[in-house]
């Protein structure tokens, strides 16, 4: 199989397997007091250790939880409740209308159920944050802004955002930040510590770890409400039975991938451009989308976003997997129905353009083959699927998004 | 080691960790429309089918989580939020005095944050509801009433509940029932659709599985509010990447609990019973906690509670793990300040007795060598325990709960 979809999730590193697997037929319950808890224990304390000092972290600002989503909410909602509790006035969230679901819909939900007034903020043509309509809605009343919520790297097109001036401006007025890193950390250069973000969420199936794991990264003076309630596990912000050889699986990745992360981004980022390169050969009205710089702080190394212009990404999609190589749209399908993507429609592209795309995501398992393979099948697949489009009426006027 | 603390959790069996394993060095993010997405989408509907068959669910009933722990908070805020909005009347939740802190916890912040009006109901010396008691609460006004949570077995003094008594009284008046089953299923008989309930939780640590991973099986008319948002996986109920491997060990192990339940019961229950005799045996004036009746609708096989007056349990557990037997207080340890345990507080202990308590929980992985040892060990750990109790003033009137 030629696998380019490793923003979706990458294969495990085979030492987190080996890391998690030694931890599988171990016994004993990390909250446990007997001796077999406190070795279960003394893992999870070592793996938060490991996974704070990849970040520039400190070890008890690791909270660990199920995965990206579950830190995304938990950052959301839990600063949402703490700082409208200790201030009734700060309803506003301002973020950005590039945000990967698992942040724009407990928005949505804070919005609809707790009087949240969410602002997203736009983008430019290449996915980035609008710095200056930022700024303007922070100054226009800073004392009623919650917090900010802006993504480290675009999950579909590989933009990386500005996170330094989001902190500088909302800092001046002590707003807090969070950014979802789950694309970023073992892609970019991540420092929890340098960065000046407040609260920052990680997963372990995007680094090379195991799924079911994640975290969210907490500056310590911050105030959370709890989103689980129970045990009081993890300092009482999420409670829940914690996952002892999820942790160890997920802790080896994370010092791998940042350990390695300066070489693994020239390596994939080579690989991408020569992709990038000669699927435009290939296609030559293929659009490339987001930033064209493969700097770290301009673009994921690994990441490939193309427009095909009169082919649907959905069938592209089908007609490569019929060839055994694995991508993605890049849009979100919702009970089968293919939904334009919001990311592309935020940078000003169209309907069709937004549902011709595809992503193409290399990573530490891509190799030049893959891209080899990719290049090889992009022609005729364009081919067939713009026969196919031209005959469903995709690319004519008559075509209505569904 | 002596491993008497299953309640915690037990270990793996084989078989679920090779069926996690099996998953762990695959690829492919089951949201994935490729190839290696579809493949993993197929482990995760199988597993959910499994399970389902297991407890007479239909698959579409089982979400899965990340464990008990999100599964309890799911149902009880899920389900408040969803009746509330339906009905603003309906605002009371019934409950019980000695349900775990993931059912407790929640209904704390559902009522300091959510305006709930929680009732805890009480329970008899036993640790069993009182039925009269939760029947009046309910008819004082039906129509007030959202949900309400009984546990099926309780996880300290092993108590069963009255499950079918709250079902048939709760759904006179249209009132959907959670129950926490976490430590019920492969212990006792659990079937859903014959139960009656409409949400139940269960976790696979438990039960044989992995840590990270767990289910609420919600009757497919209910309506729930999300708890977590984000992507859409889980029917719109619990967003976040799907775990394919942990679940693939979930269903492994509940289907081996469940097939094996009955006798894994006879022969864990006369273990128990054992123990019991021999230990009370050799400390004549230890008490036994909860129903002494082993039958499946009274009590769970394995659990034997036992109170040793004049000795704190906490002590009583560093002795007994001094020398490789690991068991558990039952009572909640919080900042590592020893509180009495609520549950036996509720079924009429003091303070004094509820601090002088050990849970003793046995699985599938004990043996006759583990009572045998216990039994060697319990009579001078109990006699140092005594010294070392009178020495700080244990067992006298001046000791303060702390």
């Amino acid at each position: 199989m030629v696998y380019l979809d490793h923003a979706a999730s990458t294969p495990m590193y085979p030492e987190a397997v080996d890391a998690m697997t030694a931890q599988l037929t171990r016994i004993g319950n990390p909250s446990s007091l007997h001796a077999a808890g406190r070795a279960a224990r003394r893992v999870v304390e070592e793996s938060r250790e490991a996974i704070a000092a990849a970040l520039d972290a400190r070890p008890g600002e690791v909270v660990f939880t199920s995965g990206g989503t579950e830190s995304d909410n938990l950052a959301l909602k839990g600063l949402y409740w703490a700082r409208r509790e200790a201030d009734p006035r700060r309803t506003r969230i301002l973020s950005t209308t590039v945000e990967h679901h698992a942040v724009l819909d407990p928005l949505h939900w804070l919005a609809e159920h707790e009087h949240a007034e969410v602002e997203l903020l736009p983008v430019d043509h290449l996915g980035r944050l609008d710095v200056e309509a930022f700024r303007a809605a922070v100054e226009r009343d800073p004392a009623s802004v919650a917090l900010v919520s802006v993504m480290w790297a675009n999950n579909e097109v590989g933009t990386v955002q500005p996170i330094a001036d989001v902190v500088a401006i909302a800092h001046a007025h002590d707003i807090p930040v969070h950014t979802d890193a789950v694309q970023a950390v073992g892609q970019v250069p991540v420092d929890f510590a340098a960065s000046g973000v407040d609260l920052l969420t990680l997963t372990a199936h995007k680094v090379g770890g195991p799924y079911g794991v994640g975290a969210l990264v907490v500056r310590r003076e911050l105030a959370l409400t709890p989103q689980l309630h129970g045990g009081g596990q993890e300092r009482d912000v999420r409670s829940g039975t914690i996952d002892t050889p999820a942790i160890a699986g997920f802790a080896t990745a994370v010092e791998l991938a940042v350990k390695r992360q300066a070489e693994h981004a020239e390596r994939v980022c080579a690989l991408r451009n020569d992709l990038v390169s000669r699927v435009t050969e290939v296609v030559p009205d293929a659009g490339v989308n987001g930033d064209p710089d493969c700097a770290p702080d301009h673009r994921l190394p690994g990441n490939a976003h193309l427009t095909f212009p009169g082919c649907e990404g959905d069938s592209l999609l089908m007609l490569l997997d019929a060839r055994g190589i694995a991508c993605s749209t890049g849009s979100a399908c919702s009970a089968g129905v293919p939904q334009p993507s919001h990311v592309l429609l935020a940078m000003g592209h169209d309907d069709e353009q937004a549902r011709s795309s595809l992503r193409f995501s290399l990573g530490h398992s891509s190799t030049q083959a893959d891209v080899d393979a990719l290049v090889e099948a992009i022609g005729p697949v364009v081919e067939r699927a713009r026969a196919a489009g031209a005959v469903s009426g995709i690319g004519g006027s008559a075509r209505k998004a569904v």
